[in-house]
């Protein structure tokens, strides 16, 4: 596998653009990922019973398999906005079809910003009529740019493996930073490749891999209404197809691994507020689903969170996290430690508090990366999640204004 | 029913004390509290996997179904203590039991403070030996003082209603602040009543009694490894026994009912560094299990909790927050309204955003106390949750030192 510069138009046949459509004040606000032929696609959707009017339009080009094109509007969500917002995710996806040559029901749609707030569609109907000429190959990173909201950075990553002797290229950009939680952590992603793959293959690989990349990421513990990874697939590699169970389908998924497992740790590095990225590694755990669940649980405590805002080796926290996690455990067998590039801090052995020198801890805390190791002694199953602190800037972004 | 002055003091025949041991700095941190009688006894405890020492004591306290008297300290949890924490949990009983004339099988012990640290138990003995003698009447309010850790004040509730022509009297106290979250509540808790009823009505009347009060309160969603509420009935009023499903149940029912759920809504009041009282009512919901689900995803949302602090109307997230709760609703059915001293406000009209004026929405969500309404018009099932906001002051507490 090599990692690659860029995004989403990395692959072959992907174009892509952003603009400032006029739904925020100033920041880009809507973006277009177009594919050059018909694209095999799968998804993955947010499990919140209240799902985002594109949430619904997009599980239905799900269903009809192919799709050629993206748009993306942030700003504004267009969730709880009744049959308006259906209407309006459908008008979006017909113009934008009507200028690309294709079906409406090949035309995903995506929106993130303010819940409540019908789509102000003078701008987005103008909008999706400048995307659609502009879009190019060089356009990954202003699109990437116009899906975010109050993120602080883009997320883009790409990585190329051979199949046989073609090259095949996974790209993919997502926006994160609040209402981040496992079940198809609070997000937008997309996802292109140029692989020649059919669609069951596709919707396996990206259900296993979402499970231990975006699924295994936490902000704030909230669900999001418009929680969305979209996979196009467009076969232009021209690669012999990958099939389920094979070599090549195990280098592709390293490949697709490491673009989905690079923007799920972005989104947490991005963290609304966040100072600090927290690894929580858990190993020998009785099995996969209780390591998950242990590593998850850690990650999303605000009282683990507020401790590493303060560097302060409280594994007490930690121990209890897992303990309400729900998982399968023994407490008593449990080793636990802090790593950092400032050296490692062994905090319990089998269960048992180990004596510590505070001031080594805290030299390993006040680092910006830290991995947290539980130890299970139990099984042989493992997992990671990711997380930050919770910080006073979490509190001011999501207490001041509206978004 | 009457609402009294008091606490666990007001049934006849319980005495308390609260004192300083020197576990803590300079508050009070031992409290006692002692029946003239052997006590009927009923208790819940946390189901957090990690279970503090003085649980795993107390659960045996309960199996042999009468209770003396309760030690409890603050300042140390005696949580991850390992085999030792356990013997010191049983050296507490017996050192108590022995002054006191009883067996340590019936006196309950609790710990609340700080995980992974061994208890010092010179002053717990020495504290104990100070306590037991000085257990009065008039000690209820020390007692409640004693084992507060970062609370800003007591928690105490009292009520007494007549069964036949006896005067029965229910009174309690409780601790909490942080690792507030459902699932037996994450706090401290103690009920006296003079009541002659068996264990069994006792035990299924605080099962029933805590699902609808300690567990519909969240403060950081975190369940502590110490959760613990531990009723003692001493039979000292000397009313017929209270039999299950009869209208002296019924009756006395609404006392017990009135003190834990004052004690609930004291516990968010006191939130770490809460600045606002937040209540969730859910009416109209397809069953009670639901009604509940909606009702504390709602108050243990950190997104909700951060609007409420900037008095923000962002009915979006509530909205959001019902979506992932895992209960069943139609959110197309869902009406929405703020209410507080200042007055009421839709914002949500059978799913549909209601427009409402923002001005009139932040003076309504700038008082100190809110109650947020959800109706789903499908059943006829209801359920109300306590929370409070999230604030600087809960990362701050929480971040700035070991608690």
């Amino acid at each position: 596998m090599e990692i690659l510069e860029g995004s989403i138009t990395a692959p072959a046949g992907f174009a892509a653009a952003g603009i400032h459509a006029g739904l925020k004040k100033a920041k880009k606000d809507m973006a277009a990922i177009v594919s050059a032929c018909d694209a095999v696609t799968a998804a993955t959707f947010t499990t919140n019973k209240v799902k985002a009017a594109p949430v619904i339009w997009d599980q239905g080009v799900l269903k009809g398999g192919m799709a050629r094109a993206v748009i993306v509007n942030s700003g504004n969500a267009n969730a709880c906005t009744g049959e308006d917002g259906l209407r309006d995710a459908e008008t979006t996806a017909g113009i934008a079809a009507s200028l690309l040559g294709t079906e409406k029901g090949k035309v995903y749609v995506s929106s993130t910003g303010v819940i409540g707030v019908k789509l102000d569609m003078e701008r987005i109907v103008s909008g999706v009529r400048t995307l659609c000429p502009l879009v190019s190959a060089d356009g990954g990173h202003e699109a990437a740019e116009a899906i975010c909201t109050t993120d602080t950075f883009t997320k883009e990553a790409a990585a190329s493996v051979m199949i046989g002797n073609v090259k095949v290229t996974v790209g993919g950009m997502a926006k994160g930073s609040g209402m981040i939680h496992p079940n198809m952590a609070t997000m937008l992603s997309y996802i292109t490749t140029d692989a020649v793959i059919s669609q069951e293959t596709l919707q396996h690989l990206l259900g296993a891999t979402v499970e231990d990349t975006f699924n295994m990421i936490s902000v704030d513990g909230d669900t999001s209404t418009n929680d969305t990874c979209i996979v196009l697939a467009n076969g232009m590699a021209g690669n012999a197809e990958i099939l389920y169970g094979t070599k090549e389908y195990e280098e592709f998924s390293e490949a697709f691994r490491h673009v989905l497992g690079t923007l799920a740790r972005m989104i947490t590095r991005d963290g609304e507020g966040a100072g600090r990225f927290i690894e929580m590694k858990v190993s020998n755990a009785l099995s996969k689903e209780d390591a998950r669940k242990l590593a998850r649980s850690v990650v999303s405590s605000s009282l683990v969170k507020a401790a590493f805002f303060g560097s302060d080796a409280n594994w007490g926290r930690i121990m209890c996290a897992m303990g309400y996690s729900g998982a399968d455990f023994d407490p008593s067998l449990v080793d636990l430690s802090f790593t950092s590039p400032a050296g490692t801090i062994e905090v319990v052995h089998s269960g048992d508090p180990v004596p510590f020198d505070e001031d080594e801890a805290k030299r390993i805390l006040l680092e910006k990366e830290i991995t947290v190791a539980a130890d299970c002694h139990q099984g042989a199953s493992s997992a990671v999640a990711w997380g930050c602190d919770l910080t006073y800037d979490y509190v001011r972004i999501n207490g001041d204004y509206r978004s």
